[in-house]
């Protein structure tokens, strides 16, 4: 495995880094080099990025482009929603699970093209190198993976731009200084940290956020949705059926609108240390509120409280990288064997940052008001059952009492 | 156990209702009873109760009236905020966190008094029958413990009436008729159920909500609120320091100015039913955000999702009447034990609905921007570290991969 | 459901006490009765039962007779054994698991009898009852279960025999005098409790052991024994394939003979109390001790650890009697799942009350010699990538190190 | 931390790998060493290592011997046994629960003596050197940590000899020859692994045991045990009060008599490849089996469930090397708060390799034969209360099953 790479599949976006990553890759390890470019709902066009690899000299049948959104949300975004994922309470993995996707591509194009390596520009410091990685393993075990910002001494934005200078890279005018934050976006969110946002203490600037209204600015009279589910996942808004990347792309739409999926993190990575994001999941966030929504009426209550106790540790799993993993595949299958019930409709309100349940129906609903009511219930619950329920619940803790009195 | 009871403590409102129950119990015993009411913040006047118990007849040495609310906050409330405790992802547990500490004590007054049995007024139905009876039977495992409503024929509202006029019960005009919901109220939270609310697919009516503005009435101003924290306590807002009852008290009036804390939810009881819940819990909404957001710098990342981990055992056993358990107890151990550095200031926006953590600060943070930053790190951390780290982490993953290919 | 029944569905041994239920039935409710007696491997003859009830007054139509070790090792011995399931450390679930097959014949066969309730013998103080009921009802939410111990008023063996010797019912004479203790048997385990057992500081007596050697008497030389697997479930014994319940037979007299799987414990029962109980498992210890051979080189480490930790709350719902629930079947999708490869041989020694396990192999086998010989290994692991997992595993530790520092 | 280090505290166990590691720091480094030399039981004179430090030129006062059989198994091996901690449901944790301790006293000698780093002899395919260095970083944030075995290059033995005879370091006889495993012990354990037992289908010979008597040659009579318990920890043996060294090493000397505690286990490292260990255990066993014992009487089925479902991951941090996180020491606040009383005694039977509880009492007795007798109760448990219990259980799994029905 020491040996240089002979051909690398390298994640490319067109921009500037990965343009300076491919043309690295090109003179130090003199290997061909595959790029490959997703759409994953980040919002760029990909064109531009076919003829920057052009520019920078790789063949035709190299250059691979593909809109993977629908596969993207079908088997990676929506399995996650059904368990309910947040990452330490409040973060909606939208970076984390974009990345098993890409590499999976990665390895298959290796596979296609001959090609013994993989490349990404992730940083040594974050989550992201690790999910590339560990996702890149798993599928391929021989694989070389090149992380060049491991490895280069390209370690300054001076020695960057110099580089990209020195190899005919250009260098959009905007581009010369520096960014005041980092940002990474698909589909399902857009994430920003670093530079401005690196004091926890200081408000993200306003500027940060750029997929959701600001909820000040947003509609004053709130919006109603109904999102239609079945087995788990939403299918239709407001009675009209959709595909999964389109679902996705209406609720951003409509959480955007009304400022909803802002999020401030300090998080604990994967790496080891604490780094602060700003998160927006406009569609996720109202997505996760319908989806708890729809269970609250669908699911068991051994069910629910097994799912939800298992949660964190499958969140954590995403996190860390850890999509291709027999546990995390062991967890899916739990969780997906309880959704086969998850159907019915959720009636939301959207108001300025706020997405609410306020009504939830299903043919499937467990929820009995014949059970429930205060009014005559006709004999379907027999209340003297309570007593015999709480006397055998509550005898070992008499009898726990019972030792604390006789030993003190 | 099954002889009648000889004196009874009574957990007596002052209402209609548990007025019958005192009644009943004179009349249906023969026994003395003992009546207690406490002030857990309910937000009603406790004198009445005084009045109305004696013009029952009970004896001045047996009406216990008393002010809980500091106890309730800071031996029950902030014990379980520390663990950021949800039932089913949603409920703050305001009533349920109620019940143990009435419990206790009646069980007190009991032996106190002289009395061997404790009654209260909740039905067969709920949750809130076991929470009693659980914790009563933990305290002390001889108490007899009567729940009328499971035993009595008076299972209409005209036959309640009937019996009230029949005993020279004062029945208030307007409780002539029934109340379209039933409501428990203290501290913490508001919690409305029943008749309007039985059909989950509704929207809950406006005039159900009483302790929060409509987010839509709420000011067109955000406001900003810094609440401090001692090992996972608050203990000032705005650098002004308070008791816990004041400072749930502080955060209800912003919360509820601000429309945040309302919550529509379906929810397993333990009974086995699935019933439908209107809360308002505003101090605690913007409470559990603060808690996350200082538990966000101050915590480890191994403590933070353990805790995560367990925490809807824990809410689970709460809502489930076990306060008074060994294993709620050995889990309070656990989540004590984390809370030790859980001190600082967390800076939040109160608006339309939504409290959400813009900000947070503390000489106990374990956030490290010489680790995180984007800029030069000064050696702090060595981005080559994260090559063995992957491999590592990676190496199962590979076996497993080096497996499937051999295998297929 | 609070009329009485008009037939039912009798759990029938043929023994005195069911005997004695089904005349109860007869007369107390004036129903039909239909008597199902099931071969799970308990060692006795069922022809008998058939006898019984016909002298009894069933029609023979209505006698249900059937063999269903093989189902019974299949569909749940086995499945429960991939869990590694063991309640409260030590018990093997010998009862537990026989329970929800009987439940399930007893609704099947009410269906195809037309008969509206079920009955068993299990007393109002043990687990059983619960195990019976809660399948019952899963499988048939309206079915009535009647429960004679619970109802009836022959509290006594005085009252019992006269009953019997009222209605007819023979009595063998050694059912004169009252047995020693209380047992159950099947192809899994024979258990025994109450009466000379109660005391749990007193050995049991050797008698109470009956179907185990005694390790002193048991043969002076070991025995080995090589188990194949595939999937997770034994194959075959000493490259000789068999069904279940001829592996499980097959292990009992292997095991039986060596004095393994003899179990004293004290345990929780659901309903509150903590009972002593005699187990012998000798069959199902020899198979624990080998499915966990042939996971430690198939299983991966992730894998198994998350199955780890999940196992008690597994053994905990089979215990209680919650083996078709939503949470039960959750779990055993997630445990499945992890069986794919747990295939290969398991090679163990059996002396004097012991199984361990000496070998192992699997084509499957994810152990890699390569990687954890002490000799040279050809570069399958370089042992400086333990540096950087260290360190960055390290990282978290160092800050909160760093903190304490500087907090003191 | 890049520098080299000044003054080393190395784990020196006096045997030839270690001073060549002496010799090496000395001459790659020109530091000063400091040698750190612990009695943990492992069974052999500590003054000969004082000897040959010397030789090697140690000054005394860089010489530390200490005797922590006490400290080791009162601070780490009895809190251990508090959770029944097991890895892989069989590994009792031997090794790693000695490193952490080991850690503790170099970082503290190196604080005594000014020491800028640590050093020790575990190799980088294995778990000791993940232990010792989380602990030594999670101590001192700073602390530098040399791992010889992953940075030299002595990978061989021929290299390793040439560099001890180039350094006059003396090779005892039977150095010369490769051992055929490799051991380590001490008062808990021997472990032995590598070489002749790479191979996980072959049985281990018999020479490798060194602990324990083959089970075929221990002694044809059992004898019988009774193990006091207080508050979890056992504290005399036969009625003897005992130190916790003592009393461990009493137990390991019945156990090795009545061949008890060998396991041939393959395991899964941290690191991430499985490795084959043969462990002895003797005492341990008898522990943890009578730790269990004990618990069965004196602990609420709610705590030990709640325990047991924590010690797999209790058991894996160990395993791990993470004693000294925060993780570890809130599941120990937890596991410690279960064993308030947990005191009594337990009588085991030990015979041929099988150490089995046959009798347990106690004062803190949970027990309550008037619960659960077969006999009359005498009203200590209402029969009639079950069935309000399984009403009340079964409630949702009827409510599951009238949707199946209604949905199919």
């Amino acid at each position: 495995m020491s040996d240089a790479p002979r051909k690398v599949v390298l994640a490319y976006s067109g921009g500037l880094d990965t343009s300076i990553i491919l043309k690295w890759l090109q003179t130090e390890y003199g290997c061909e080099v595959v790029t490959f470019t997703a759409d994953l709902g980040q919002g760029e066009e990909l064109e531009p990025a076919r003829k920057k690899a052009e520019m920078l000299g790789i063949a035709p049948e190299n250059i691979y482009i593909e809109d993977l959104r629908e596969e993207f949300v079908r088997d990676f975004v929506f399995p996650m929603f059904r368990a309910n994922a947040v990452y330490e309470g409040l973060y909606l993995l939208g970076t984390s699970i974009a990345r098993p996707l890409i590499s999976k591509r990665l390895i298959e194009i290796a596979a296609e093209t001959g090609a013994d390596a993989v490349a990404h520009g992730a940083t040594g410091k974050g989550n992201d190198q690790v999910r590339f990685e560990l996702a890149a393993y798993a599928l391929n075990p021989d694989i070389k993976v090149i992380a060049p910002w491991r490895e280069w001494d390209l370690t300054s934005r001076t020695r960057l731009l110099d580089f990209a200078e020195q190899h005919q890279i250009p260098i959009a005018k905007d581009k010369r200084g520096e960014a005041p934050f980092s940002v990474d976006a698909n589909l399902l969110h857009t994430s920003s940290e670093g530079k401005v946002l690196e004091d926890p203490a200081q408000d993200a600037p306003d500027y940060v956020y750029q997929r959701t209204t600001n909820p000040e600015d947003a509609p004053d009279t709130p919006e109603y949705v109904e999102i239609g589910f079945e087995k788990g996942d939403p299918v239709s808004i407001n009675g009209q059926a959709m595909s999964p990347a389109e679902i996705l792309t209406k609720l951003n739409e409509l959480g955007g609108k009304h400022g909803i999926g802002r999020l401030d993190l300090v998080e604990g990575r994967f790496v080891g240390m604490k780094s602060r994001g700003i998160y927006e999941t406009p569609g996720g966030t109202v997505l996760l509120e319908a989806h708890r929504g729809i269970e609250q009426i669908t699911l068991d209550r051994g069910a629910a409280h097994l799912k939800d106790e298992l949660m964190p540790r499958y969140a954590e799993l995403i996190y860390n990288g850890f999509w291709f993993s027999p546990e995390r595949e062991m967890l899916q299958a739990l969780i997906d064997r309880s959704q086969e019930h998850v159907t019915g409709t959720v009636r939301l309100k959207l108001y300025k940052g706020l997405a609410r349940t306020v009504g939830r129906w299903s043919e499937h609903s467990l929820y009995s008001e014949a059970h429930v009511t205060f009014e005559d219930d006709a004999g379907a619950y027999d209340q003297k059952d309570a007593a015999g329920f709480i006397k055998l619940n509550a005898l070992r803790l008499r009898l726990l009492a019972d030792r604390k009195r006789r030993m003190t």
